[in-house]
């Protein structure tokens, strides 16, 4: 099945051809500007390439919830122009063909879940820490919705004792995000993250942020698999310090032998990589067209 | 459709046959002492009935996860006896039916979403507070599962700078059920919780921990709704001070009308009442039934 992809991000658009098992054949991207000139690229770049149906992950927030009055719209997005714009609408207003759409972090879980990391297991959650902090969960082999999409990278935790950063979310100052994304650690050690050597206490503090979160995770999800990508997480000694601490906060109270002997395969690294955004965006295409 | 239910408590087991709509025709209890006693009377309860379904909500942890080695049986429990008992094959043993299997709380927040509060919503969430803490959620029109059920009562939660309880969850000391249930207000303020008066500053503390909780399930499973139920929740104070300290952590953070001008209708007591357990395994029993 020959699909279309788009990953949109506040600064970037990537758009891409692919097929069911992830296989990019044709890419490009161009700069997010004002909604009609950002669709009018992507619309001629899809333009003749037959793609059966087209899936987008976006910058949140938007309403993903099929049956609502602004399903496919972002919503109340600071991002100037795309407040209450309908991608959805749009995109099915020139193409003929099913569309998936969701935030970019759930079309990067459903990518995991289908093609990579997650893949034969009927839950998971996939969380990326970069710029932000976002997550998104499979339940029941499906992406979970409710009221909207989860924003879990805004989840209360506990500060660490040594910690005297303020946090830098807008909203909640210190939050998950607030304290755990890459530029609060930067800000908070005076040097940005990927400078910082693996011994650095850094590293120990974001850990004990991080797995407070998986903790959270777990026991009200109970995912089968955790996958972790994002910038942050290209430091590889974080996953053994939060696999850890995860352990030593449950206490032993989840028996489950993914929580102990198996938890090197429970919390584990992304597998599509750098290719993780258009994935999870044909994995939204690929749905939509199952679904239709 | 006649349907037998079994709430199971660590205490006593309550027996009941009921129709798909919740009503209860008949029931009786008996004390929870073995396995093999407690269930002879289970079966000597249904024998002849000609229930075309049960539907059992147990006390955990349990694997509730179909298709798993140790399906339908308790697994950890401190209650003597009862580990790795094996529910649904001792009731399938004796009954030619399907049986429904869960955590009394999974049935409670099915109970909810089919017969209660949460009626014709897509998800829901359902907290009981009482002697423990613990939730259960339907997302997507099923309860949520995965390496085996949530136990979203032992979240991490932040200690309220006034508060020197040191909790009493054995495993986590004070996470939400070591600081917020039922016998922890009794040890904090040397009172039981329902002879505190509404305007003791017990409620305003409790409220504190039970929003954040809220704010966490809000973020991580974005339900539809959520019935806060138990015997702490009696206080009918409470639901006005949860609701608004939820408003203040979030501080607009998700942007749905449930979370402003619709809050009332958003965070709601239960509709069950005192059938709440019968009906949530009734519940049980007739998705099993469907499900067949």
């Amino acid at each position: 099945m020959k699909l279309g992809a788009i990953e949109a991000g506040g600064t970037k658009f990537v758009c891409g051809i692919g097929t069911e098992d992830g296989t990019v054949i044709e890419r490009t991207s161009f700069p997010t500007t004002t909604p009609e000139e950002t669709m009018a690229q992507v619309f001629q770049f899809f333009e003749g390439k037959g793609v059966e149906a087209i899936g987008a992950g976006f910058f949140g927030p938007i309403d993903p919830v099929i049956g609502s009055p602004t399903y496919g719209s972002i919503t109340t997005t600071p991002k100037p122009y795309w407040s209450n714009f309908n991608v959805v609408n749009a995109l099915k207003g020139r193409f003929d063909v099913p569309v998936g759409f969701d935030t970019d972090v759930n079309g990067a879980a459903l990518g995991e879940y289908t093609l990579g990391a997650a893949q034969g297991l009927d839950s998971c959650l996939y969380i990326t820490i970069g710029t932000g902090v976002g997550a998104g969960a499979v339940v029941g082999g499906k992406l979970v919705h409710g009221l909207s999409h989860p924003e879990m990278g805004h989840i209360l935790v506990r500060r660490h004792p040594d910690d005297k950063y303020e946090g830098t979310c807008p909203y909640h100052k210190d939050c998950l995000e607030g304290l755990a994304a890459g530029p609060s650690l930067g800000k908070r050690w005076g040097t940005a993250g990927a400078e910082l050597t693996p011994d650095h206490p850094a590293w120990d503090m974001e850990a004990y942020y991080l797995a407070q979160a998986l903790m959270n995770y777990v026991l009200i999800l109970s995912p089968q698999r955790i996958v972790m990508g994002g910038g942050v997480m290209k430091q590889p000694q974080l996953f053994p310090l939060v696999r850890t601490k995860l352990q030593e906060l449950l206490n032993g109270y989840v028996p489950h032998p993914s929580l102990s002997e198996g938890i090197e395969q429970y919390i584990v690294p992304p597998q599509l990589g750098d290719n993780a955004g258009l994935c999870g965006a044909l994995a939204l295409g690929k749905l939509a067209a199952e679904e239709a």
